[in-house]
């Protein structure tokens, strides 16, 4: 996986694990440099000519990763308190409201996000993109069962809370002092049925337009930015 | 301009005053053939071979419209309650974002949205398509000047709110009991500065996280929502 944004490069040089190759045009000038020097990070450098041949619409770096490391839901359930916040996202597929949801997510300080290992997109170079890096400080658990992972999510305090247009709490009334995990549906289905079965509340979003939907991404932004707001911890 | 989703064209058909052809494949099956025979609206029929070369990745139905008619200032300052809220978009390039930003903005009721002539996106397809048809519920303002638009809004009783990250205002602790004009800046480089010395309130959105950066959609769909949820109206 290449990636080519210079502030996504930048964010993945200061903080993955996952790097095979960082590749340089030699006119480039940042402070990333410095930090590769100060750091002793390896990197390429290429004449600008050969560079700007092998990486269009790159902004003078790329960072080659290794494919992204899944987290495993034992991994991120070992610090749970009140103030815990995570996703479930069943089954986003587009990669642009990924990357937007990881990126929102990441700013509202949330800790983890669950996708199922079947229907969703993975975590790809638009993915990473999109997220402007933000990818690299929020743990993504892929897990092969989304129903078991919300029973040990249950198991571990965690309450669960689906969005669906016919839900009956509403979104910005709900309980908050709870470790609370949020599922967002599919772009074109919602939630599964199962999934939907096994959450504690159904949140609504109450809208008052003629079209009355929301774009997934916006949906979780709305959700995840009203909870923060009414734990007031910032 | 030709508009091609099925959803997106069916919201057309219902509300558009800026129709120039309807084309429909002819096995094309949907309530709005009905919707168009009950209310003598014309459209064409084309074979399905035709069909499938000439419109690609519709979905059956294409809608040819006239240019997007904006509506002026005048028109949308008739009715202003403490209820009001509008959008002043200050200058969203990416139509993705736009239209996200008229659907999110339609779904809360928001009545209309000014941008600028220049240094703006229009209301294009991508922008009616990823509004899923909602530009139609919501009235679009271009104005040669910003400052001067929002000037007239605060004669007309409007509270300019900008978003700024370094706003000092939070956005979920502003006053809400008045009409409020909304200015989302660009995606790159936030709101110019004159717009900015122009505000009332500069709203910020707390964020906790290291790359701590929102989408402008989302930035938007996050301050719309809550301002209409502390309105309780719904």
């Amino acid at each position: 996986m290449i990636i080519k944004g210079k502030n996504v490069c930048r964010e993945t040089i200061y903080s993955s694990n996952n790097i095979k190759r960082i590749i340089v045009k030699k006119s480039f000038n940042d402070d990333v440099i410095d930090y590769m020097k100060n750091n002793h990070i390896k990197y390429e450098i290429v004449e600008d000519k050969s560079f700007n041949e092998l990486y269009k619409d790159s902004q003078g770096i790329v960072v080659e990763l290794l494919s992204y490391n899944y987290y495993s839901l034992d991994d991120v359930l070992k610090d749970v308190s009140n103030d815990s916040m995570c996703l479930i996202l069943d089954s986003i597929e587009d990669p642009q409201n990924f990357g937007n949801i990881i990126r929102s997510f990441e700013a509202f300080g949330g800790s983890f996000i669950i996708i199922p290992k079947n229907r969703s997109c993975e975590v790809n170079e638009t993915v990473m993109k999109v997220s402007t890096g933000a990818y690299n400080y929020v743990k993504i658990v892929q897990v092969p069962n989304l129903v078991n992972a919300i029973k040990k999510l249950k198991e571990n305090g965690f309450w669960i809370m689906g969005t669906d247009m016919k839900g009956e709490t509403l979104y910005d009334e709900v309980r908050v002092d709870m470790p609370i995990a949020l599922v967002i549906g599919s772009e074109g289905f919602g939630m599964s049925r199962l999934v939907k079965e096994n959450c504690d509340y159904l949140l609504k979003v109450p809208m008052k337009g003629k079209i009355n939907s929301l774009n997934a991404s916006i949906t979780a932004a709305i959700c995840i930015s009203n909870i923060v707001s009414r734990r007031k911890k910032y």
